[in-house]
């Protein structure tokens, strides 16, 4: 009998706990051996977690307690959870985590703690759906080309709705909100981070690739109009929050972004609070898996499918890799980065101003692909939208920088980065 | 060091020593150690493969060599790969295969006689798309409710063509020929044979059924028309040739044929040569797995993450469990099983018609959903294209035999079965 201890029963610590009791035969049947919950650590214990386990308010209870052979953390956090996991770890307990923000910041030295016990963390990254087993057993015979993923299901779905139903941002934030899909605070979702957090651990185990969420390009999608909406619709695209890892010439690029993507593309007919992260792999092409990135029951079965890996003996380093993965490869610079971009600006309805704007991008080396010119209600200005050839990050944000000291321009400019 | 034996030396063979030999640094820093393919077994020693590895035509070669830790089996057929396969592992040697036929035979035996050593065969089942993994560990802690898949890239691009540019079968079966997507006897592949060797493995991981091919409902895509396929947009629907495997109360169902399924479904979006597996878990909800179901490349791809699993220490079961694993669940009597269908029928343009058509299906239980009738160049007959509501495929056999006994109806009904 394996006997498991939860750190932190919240929905996934309470799913855990009732999915191991509700699928008890066939979870024994595949781990070999019965998988117990002995006991779970709370803050506060006053709370009724709805499971028949033995709770306690001190980590030490589980971490220290020689019956346990498996600690799962699901507390969040970063530092506390950093000491508990370390400690579990030195006394050779096996650990399991869904603690994106714990890895995003401490996978390396985790690894380097575990050693040879095995510290997996499948419900860390997308849910329920198995991508870091397919990362880092399934594609392992392949340079990873690049991953595109949609990692974060409340974006998605109001990104969705804004694409679908012609919703505003302002008022499907609200009802994402009442439907629990976003917090009071969405900041981590619909900015980006909860998915940067994903493709940092992803980019570990595809590139060995070493680096924290504030090193990366991050950005969300609060800037996005309908105006945008329609432009993508018109030219053949959808819009998602794609978490990308690329490995061009120069490196690996790791960037968070809402993206213009071929309406064609498997990832753009994700749709809703679905996630689905897309593997292109030099020798097995484009795979893509798909399924609920949130949840307590679908993050539970990430859970405890690494309890049953762990208890059925796999021994495969906890990235997937021992020595360094591929010699030099390093991080692109975010002003490195070369993609194709489409922006947004409110400009004088007069002539001469198209001369002036592709002046000022020829002045950078960027060349216009398609445009779209929108009369507006206010009669002196248009919006223009238009999409350009590839150019490098910096050269673009120079550009917008130029294009907004321009009399003819007024406000803001909004970029979309583009993938093809 | 590990060294290799392939018995099989041809397209997914010469690709899986290229690869070896290309991603050398990646595999051995995911292994944890080299890999060397050692020696070959070929049944033409004169045929040139295109790769440098020493060559025998005789099985033993690599069976009986003690330097040999893991036999890669790429020959196809079924007994001889059996024999030899079991040899190897008598020898205590690893063996992977990539051979859906084999399995589709003696998974069974194969794991009885593996025991603790490792038998893997990820590339048996949609190529390059990790399917095997996702349901062994991924999943591993959910009651399977369903697996619905696209597992034949030949069918699923002659349906995508008839479809959206709607070609007819037999121009279509000639242009797969000509691209090499289709053989020369088409057979296997059209007539849902090769899909049925795949749904059987899946099906065992998920329900530990032991079927072959020969226990379970098998039909092809040879007698869809440009109708159906019309039928098929105007009332919402795909046409996809699947594998089923679905829990129900009384069994479990095993079942390939041409599918209509919803537009708006994952699986529907999945289009050309490529495969896609969907699975509903009890905890996790639907996951789907995409990719290249097909190819040298993709398929060595998942047969070296197989050996790279075994240099790691992987010691997951073969078919992921080693007792019964979920009792007395039973493969449903075709005749038992339970869906929605879809009928084509040619009949007399005459009143009366319906109401006889319709009195019969009512001598079944089986009431019509939804109804097209579609007028005919000869002006005496119309098509008659309707849906019925849920009913056993014994009745639904039943009612069509009876149909075409009756006199307002000619020629032959076509059928298809609807999943919703």
């Amino acid at each position: 009998m394996i006997k498991i201890g939860i750190l932190g029963v919240g929905t996934v610590g309470a799913s855990v706990a009732s999915i191991l009791e509700t699928n008890v035969d066939i979870i024994e049947a595949r781990a070999g051996k019965k998988i117990v919950v002995k006991s779970g650590v709370v803050k506060n214990l006053s709370k009724d977690r709805g499971v028949d386990i033995k709770l306690s308010d001190n980590p030490l209870d589980i971490i220290d307690d020689p019956e346990i052979d498996i600690v799962v953390e699901l507390m969040g956090g970063v530092e506390e959870p950093y000491k508990l996991v370390k400690q579990a770890l030195e006394n050779g307990k096996a650990v399991v985590t869904a603690n994106k923000a714990l890895l995003a910041y401490h996978r390396y030295e985790l690894q380097q703690i575990a050693g040879d016990i095995p510290l997996m963390y499948e419900a860390s990254t997308a849910g329920g759906i198995p991508i870091i087993g397919a990362l880092r057993n399934g594609l392992s015979a392949n340079h990873i080309e690049s991953i595109q993923g949609i990692m974060n299901g409340t974006t998605n779905y109001m990104l969705t709705k804004m694409i679908n139903d012609g919703a505003k941002y302002d008022e499907i934030l609200k009802e994402a909100q009442d439907l629990g899909y976003a917090e009071a605070d969405p900041t981590f979702d619909v900015g980006g981070f909860d998915a940067s957090h994903k493709l940092l651990i992803l980019a570990s185990i595809a590139y060995g690739i070493d680096a924290k969420p504030e090193d990366i390009l991050i950005e969300g999608i609060e800037n996005i109009t309908q105006t945008d909406v329609t432009f993508a619709k018109e030219f053949g695209y959808e819009i998602k929050l794609l978490g990308i890892a690329k490995k061009v010439e120069a490196g690996v690029e790791l960037r968070v972004h809402a993206t213009m993507i071929p309406q064609n593309s498997m990832i753009a007919k994700v749709d809703g609070v679905m996630n689905a992260v897309s593997v292109v792999g030099d020798m097995v092409g484009e795979t893509m898996y798909y399924g609920a990135g949130a949840g307590g029951d679908a993050t539970a079965s990430a859970v405890i499918a690494d309890i049953i890996d762990i208890v059925r003996g796999n021994q495969a380093p906890m990235l997937g890799y021992k020595r360094g993965l591929e010699d030099g490869l390093q991080l692109l610079p975010i002003e490195d980065i070369v993609t194709n971009y489409y922006l947004r600006m409110e400009v004088d309805d007069k002539s001469g101003v198209l001369a002036k704007i592709t002046t000022t991008l020829g002045e950078f080396d960027i060349s216009i692909e398609s445009m779209l010119q929108k009369a507006h209600r206010n009669e002196s200005s248009v919006k223009l939208l238009f999409t350009t050839h590839k150019c490098r990050e910096a050269k673009i944000q120079e550009a917008i920088s130029k294009l907004k000291e321009l009399s003819c321009v007024h406000g803001d400019i909004a970029m979309m980065r583009i993938e093809k």
